[in-house]
């Protein structure tokens, strides 16, 4: 039974988060100290040097041997159903393109799994809820942001070889140039290379720092947890020196994010209101199945479904953003999402703590 | 008596502010990530954001009831020390110049006393010594840079009334224009209503956010012990999730402002010299001097002598690059000043140990 006392240290945790939000947001829009340039410089810090060294600091302090497999596999069984539903939507729904189910397998699977959810689960459930976030972290840091670059990648490649086996869809009703018309153009089956696109991938994901600290500190996790050893004090403090602004500077980081936007809701009420349901509703229902599925029981079920509908992920926007794939979707997920968490996730927490 | 394991503690506190240093200065030098215009951005994010929540959130959890007057007096003793023996210089020395006056002033009383102090006494001497270094903080934020202000604000409006009384040194060998000597100008009596310039000072000093946090702090810790209650854990959280990035993130910001630099060592070798023997002997002797006159002893002295061979302030060299005056020597000050101090502070830390 949750009491409020259990209610106000959720809250007590999520208030910070949205204070340095604020402060970001503020920045820009009421106190014009950053240009959007200097937001850049900002937004850089952030993802190059501030986050890698979170995740690193999160990574080396889980233990690789007592992970909790059975929910891992509850969290794919639950990712692997919203790929197949999307795919079985794709090939015989009469609206289903190609495009649309990867933004849909983004706003039902990808969250904000680090900045939101180690403070969130630490309160609600303590230190074990925290490290099964992290181990959720690493693996939708290299597996699912894997596979989401490889459906963009896809979808890219059939775009830029218009020669090879592409079927056009909602193309027909549109009196555009040809210009216009590739940007609309929407990939069922390409016939190039798979290996080709994996390298692609591996390459465009190799890019991104979290992708070397998430596999870096894995690896030296399983080396510590393996030989029983502590990291030496000056390496800890060196490395928290620069974690330990991660929840601020992030949270920050996403307020400017959120005042450099022309809208809160860039994309119309219509497609906020898909996005909010993929997101809070969708995204916990399918962690229920892969849950049930793998029978978890008590609070790591309720973490499961708690932790589906967690606020969008940045990253996944900035993949959108740069493929070009429903950027204002996902950009209204992220800022609408983050905006609204807080009492949906109480309300998840309180109502599956009712449950017995 | 200092053992190893002392030390190791005291290292393992400071290195992880140089590895953060290192990744600012890397960022801009090695990796190309900042540019100019980006390092400022980083800047005012840490001047305008982070350290103002790192000052406030040290101001408040120290008790102003049981600040340790005798030490705060000695430290104003060995100021006053300071000024009047460079007032002497000023007035009979025969290469006294004001300018210089207030220059060595910065360079042999000013320190970066939160971001490298806190984590040091901490780790030397407990929390009553981090406590005692967060007072002086306070002391510095308000009194000290206002008394540094006041005497740039002087100079600066004897260089601006020339029909003033004002004494000219060190112009007579050169053979430049006007505008040239202006520059090197060096007033020693202007007759301008003292009031006028306090509120010039008030209105300057009222623009750095720090002071504002550190009344607001003073106060609120007045009244917090005082009346002997607790903030609500919401409060605390929303003040530490931007505070902790405090000491990674000012570090950081540092290191940008090093590699802004053209040379490590901007003013000659002569000029480093005099810096360095007024910071890191000057300092500490004058220090000594004023500890001596309150009879301070113990571990409460040999803090009194360490603390005043911090590195240099950086707000000491924003306000000489403002008013034109010596910014070379402050940023060298700085620069060095912070790369060479922590063999000097373990240094201190180990000869005074040895003390008895």
């Amino acid at each position: 039974m949750i009491e409020w006392r259990d209610i106000y240290k959720v809250v007590t945790a999520m208030v910070p988060l949205y204070v340095a939000l604020g402060l970001g947001y503020g920045s820009v829009r009421w106190w014009k100290i950053f240009t959007p340039e200097q937001c850049e410089a900002v937004n850089r810090l952030v993802a190059l040097f501030i986050i890698p060294f979170f995740t690193f600091d999160f990574t080396i302090h889980t233990n690789p041997y007592t992970m909790n497999y059975r929910f891992l596999a509850s969290d794919g069984i639950a990712k692997v159903i919203t790929i197949l539903v999307l795919a079985i939507w794709v090939k015989f729904g009469r609206k289903g393109t190609y495009g649309w189910s990867l933004t849909c397998f983004s706003l039902s699977t990808l969250n904000n799994t680090l900045i939101v959810g180690v403070p969130l689960f630490y309160a609600m459930y303590g230190k074990w809820a925290q490290d099964l976030i992290v181990q959720i972290s690493v693996l939708q840091a290299i597996l699912w942001f894997g596979t989401l670059l490889l459906g963009l990648e896809i979808r890219k490649a059939g775009t830029m070889l218009p020669s090879t086996n592409i079927e056009l869809r909602n193309v027909s009703c549109t009196e555009e140039s040809e210009v216009k018309k590739a940007e609309v153009v929407e990939v069922m089956e390409v016939r190039i290379p798979l290996k080709q696109l994996l390298k692609t991938v591996w390459l465009r994901l190799s890019r991104n720092p979290n992708v070397h600290v998430s596999i870096l500190g894995l690896t030296l996790s399983c080396i510590i947890n393996r030989w029983k050893f502590e990291l030496p004090s000056v390496i800890e403090g060196s490395i928290q020196v620069m974690s330990r602004a991660g929840t601020g500077c992030a949270m920050f980081s996403m307020g400017l994010f959120m005042a450099l936007q022309e809208k809160v809701i860039a994309c119309g009420l219509g497609l906020t209101i898909l996005g909010m349901v993929l997101r809070f509703i969708v995204g916990p229902t399918t962690a229920l199945l892969g849950a049930l599925v793998m029978g978890l029981r008590g609070n790591v079920l309720r973490f499961a479904i708690i932790q589906a509908a967690l606020p969008q992920s940045v990253t996944s926007f900035i993949f959108a953003n740069e493929y070009g794939l429903h950027a204002d979707v996902l950009s209204t997920a992220v800022i609408f999402g983050t905006l609204v968490s807080l009492p949906v996730l109480v309300a998840y927490y309180v109502a599956l703590g009712l449950i017995n």
